[in-house]
């Protein structure tokens, strides 16, 4: 007799196979898996014929790419967002859009419950559970790691007692990719003073064996976005993946910091993002050409709490779209080319122009109009700092 | 008839050089000069020479290496001091210091005026005039190029005209040094859109000649300062100048550029600052194992507010005392080591250690005892994102 | 021969009269005068006939009092901006839409010049010229009080020898009037340690002379603005001057604080504010009851910026238009009943309600739900302060 | 059989007393009850005597009211702090207090466990959690209302049933009290739109039969504390008690918002803080006749910060003692009187004066010296706006 239906977040990792496996066993459960295409490298049809080897009675393949690439890395370029100022949130942005797309199968298929396979040490919980709830919260989440205390080493006695179709060989580290980058935890990086072994790195050439000639590229934006390289117009797929293979050939993109984890914990966390490492840092250079500097004053905080919204889960806050509507219209003039050169590991801009510069010939020429004598800076200079003078002096007195 | 004394800022170079003649000639002034050596690669001597020759009174050449570097740069590294998130604020740090010395030599020589060559478009003028005026209101500030609308054409048939011992070929580029780094303007830079050419460059291998062997450094961190490398303990002048070498010949601290300045105008700017790329790279990491997330998050506010008065000429204000009052408080904890790799233009963080660390074993520990169950992260999932769920549903209803 | 046209911002009062006669006669300027009503209780036909008789060309009385609260007081209100805490930014509001109403004329009349009263010493004169330039950067501004040195008793003398047909004597106090406030500047109030006396007020009552008996009303805010009041809908102007008169009545809008003026000076002000005072004490409730903490906290910065510019003369400036473009879209959901009782000075929100309420009923029911267990609670209690308990045993050891 | 030690907070209320009767019952414990007087209007002796008879093994009565204003409400004093604009933080403040007498007991008395009556639905629980858990890591908590499931209807029965020797009259308002203010929840104020009953109130005044007559109050401030009414020196209690009496007298201090809890819940609170509210706004007054602007903006956002984490249970967070070391230093300067008038509900600011003024004077004579030409605001005027001036017109065009 079945009692439930649940959408299984499936990977087609041990995780999920065998939660996929317990939710049959022990609730009873009609499972209906769902994998999200984000770009991760994975045989999706391999995905889903273990799926139904399991027992799924039905799996969904969705692609996602495209959405995944319009409506969260594009806002990220546009709020320049890195979380402590390092990671470019792949994980992170990826979430809510599975969580949604979970949502979607669930309603479809009138189920019960939504599962997925984080842990209760982590963020990605909270990133799941939120977005579900927000978007249906009558449905039941069962987070079996969390709620049943499941760890590797019982996960694999399980799988091979169960004979699950599954690679059960004990993983070093545990990977999690998408278009906007590719993370990678535990094993040996969890000290923080060693330096990540070179095997943890998949995107990324080693700058010491990335080629030994530079490599220039002219990025366009438009409205904040990236649209062409080098004069050719690319899909936002297109971009993103051209860059990634690009950039990661010239050891572009990897990054080592100590993260403040949601729940308080600090880990350490290494990554390579070489599209995120170029488009964001190309795109700061541009703001810094079109803005006032009011405005990048107060962009660089915006930015800091949207990083930090969407880092903690908080996708469907309120604020977050607020936040997006003031980024829309402030880059409706970050339109414009960035010249950019990539060298074994560097990325460096090294031009820049735009229809909106605030640079240049007309301030110029205003400074040097007759109208603009350089007595209007002795007048400047005494009262810019006119009430710190006296305050200094005051407490020196 | 001697009119007035006047303490003269001097460089050595073309535009103060005229001034000096300039406020003898016309001023009836009498001139006192003063070279701070703040770590420029200057020859002093000559610069004393030159001075005396074209006709001041006395000369002071004045060692502030230690002071610069032990009251300025110390505090600019605890504030991660970025002005609009790349320039490491050598120039603006090296200012106040100068004017002090200034006002110093004026009380001192009983001197009516103090003289510098600021221009009336950039920040410099601000920086001198604001910290002159605080520490000495009742002095005269002389700034003739500003006031008398001096330039350098009319300076060059000038100096040839009174046959001032100055060397008077055009110069392409403007360039400032200190110790925390050296600032190149004008000529072909004034085009965002061009690469700085390898010839502007004097502290920094370019990048594709740097050596093809990576180099590791161990930095330690004593409250919030560097005081070794490679577990040698070196002084505040040694250890920036080590890393200036150092790093520049891995082709480290290249920095390009647009940037507001405090009249509003934009400037595209190139620096390099070896010593400040790798400092403030290794200490902002080391603050991430040490402080907790809220103190980062704040500090990174901190920090920006800081550079921003730095860089606006208000060292004065006691906003900046205040700040550096938070700042040291916060860094007694930011003890550690630092290790960096640096190749061929990058600088890259590979591990970090502290005995004041919030990482590790007695969080992880403190996670996995008994009294940590998987069921408390359930209730913080649940609670962490409570109205930002309630406010999305209500905001699609 | 007329060798300019300029158009005047002509109040009415000495000061301007003065200045309108000046241009005549010193510039052979032919003045075409411009009196923008923002809500002052002046005598507009006495004004123009005044303008005429000192020798203006032409005079224009341009009724702005919608536009004004429709334009500039609405958007005040969805700011909540008040300057330093207190200033509901009544003259800096009218600044620039008379600025623009200047400029309007300017065009029209092909003049080549625009001219205002304000000193040298305060915000007005900012305000504007800046709002000028950036409408209009071809058009020259003479501020002649600021430019020719003007004073009371210059200008006094000057106004009796040329029997200009205006009231010479005295004045105590400098006022300024719109719908949005009244400013008192000047005379006793200059010292700091004195309560400004009675005399000084003309739109409140004294508190100990306001009705002996509270009066509510119940404020409905659409979008942020209020739009009825007591269940009857009012126009923008009618509106606001409802209120002054009402709250005014009962002693409520007196403001009497210090205020750092943008030269660096510091002031006493005193004003009178009464409409300003209940709709943004009760606009600032009824937030509270619709947007989230994370909106709260983030808008109170928003709010601060947004008064801190349009003090500051940059009503131009990209980033009050940014914000207002965030302000808006969070004030979508402000839309609601608040219910005020005025007292003898005291205006108190006493209830709120709103469509939009993210209080009450859904919340609480979804604590006592099934689902939530208290158990939830230590979840989140243990997890909120984890970083903090950790880092706190640090530093005792 | 005793198995374990119990340090109770023990209110001597229903709550408490049913947990120290359910702790001795079920298990089994030994339990030393403690009452800290943080000057609340309680009966000590009564409240040590329902203690042991309900079964304690030992009662502590702790005066800690010195130490409360000294250590907790003179902090929040020079943090200006009142959450959401409006909460002044009375039990806030006390809770970690209390928790460190609690913790203080508990190691005297070796005990093995600390309990507290806090429900899950509140922040109380978070400020004792977590203030206990940094101090004594090792020790059990126990929260039975929460852990439990207590209610009231529950609790009621059981005191009648166990014949505890307390009132269980159903209370319509849930009450805290302690020096710097008095709480009111629950009843008719659950409902946002009902302004609440005079019955509510007991420390101020209805403002309609406050005295007809205004009071002036001289308050004098030494280093951000108020240390002197009328020209006689108080201690901090007595100083807080008299004003509580005085303001409360004259109707002043009453609070009615909207505030939102940690956990995510809004709920609507009412106050009374009299001495809280004279306090605050005399000290925020005095702040800006000495501070300079840009640190008063940027205490306005330390200050807002240190509300948040009070609130939030978060006393030992080291970012709040920096942030009060920050304070600590800027408030060295605030010294001085400020005369406030008090009125039937209305605090108001009519005077201060300072030692450390910048206001007057000083600054007027610099303005009006020769060196300053109201030229030099022409040159402010041009360059203060120029940025925003281009990329306005940039805009338009």
């Amino acid at each position: 007799m079945i009692v439930m239906r649940v959408v299984l977040a499936y990977s087609g990792g041990l995780d999920t196979s065998v939660i996929l496996s317990l939710l049959i066993e022990k609730l009873k459960a009609e499972v209906i898996t769902v994998t999200v295409d984000v770009g991760q490298s994975d045989d999706f049809d391999k995905i889903a014929w273990r799926a139904e080897k399991i027992g799924a009675v039905k799996h969904y393949t969705i692609d996602a790419k495209e959405e995944f690439v319009r409506d969260y890395v594009f806002k990220a370029i546009k709020a320049n967002a890195l979380y402590e100022g390092k990671y470019p949130l792949s994980s992170a942005l990826a979430r809510p859009l599975i969580a949604k797309k979970l949502v979607d199968v669930a309603v479809k298929e009138r189920a019960d419950a939504v599962a997925h396979g984080c842990s209760g040490k982590g963020n990605d919980q909270l990133r799941f559970d939120i977005t579900i709830k927000a978007l249906k919260p009558d449905i039941k989440i069962i987070a079996p790691v969390r709620e049943w205390g499941l760890n590797r080493d019982w996960e694999i006695e399980y799988a091979i007692k169960k004979g699950l179709p599954i690679n059960v060989k004990k993983k070093i580290y545990s990977i999690d990719e998408n278009l906007w980058g590719r993370s990678i935890e535990s094993g040996v990086l969890e000290d923080p003073w060693s330096e990540p072994p070179e095997e943890v790195f998949k995107w990324t050439t080693s700058p010491e064996k990335a080629p030994d000639k530079p490599e220039y590229l002219v990025i366009k934006f438009k409205e904040g976005v990236p649209v062409a390289i080098n004069d050719e117009n690319l899909g936002p797929v297109e971009l993103i993946t051209y860059l990634n293979s690009k950039a990661g050939m010239h050891g572009v993109g990897r990054i080592d910091h100590i993260e403040d984890r949601v729940i308080g914990l600090k880990s350490r966390e290494v990554y390579e993002c070489p599209a995120a490492a170029v488009l964001i840092e190309a795109h700061k250079d541009l703001e810094k050409l079109v803005l006032t500097k009011r405005e990048l004053m107060f962009k660089s905080l915006v930015d800091e709490v949207w990083a930090d919204l969407v880092y903690s889960g908080l996708w469907v806050e309120p604020l977050r779209r607020d936040l997006d509507i003031l980024i829309d219209f402030m880059e409706r003039r970050v339109t414009g080319n960035v010249k950019v050169k990539l060298f074994k590991g560097n990325v460096l801009v090294v031009g820049r122009e735009s229809e909106n510069t605030l640079y240049e010939e007309e301030l110029i020429s205003y400074l040097s109009k007759s109208t603009f004598d350089q007595k209007l800076a002795v007048g400047f200079a005494n009262l810019w700092g006119l009430q710190s003078i006296i305050a200094s002096q005051r407490m020196r007195d």
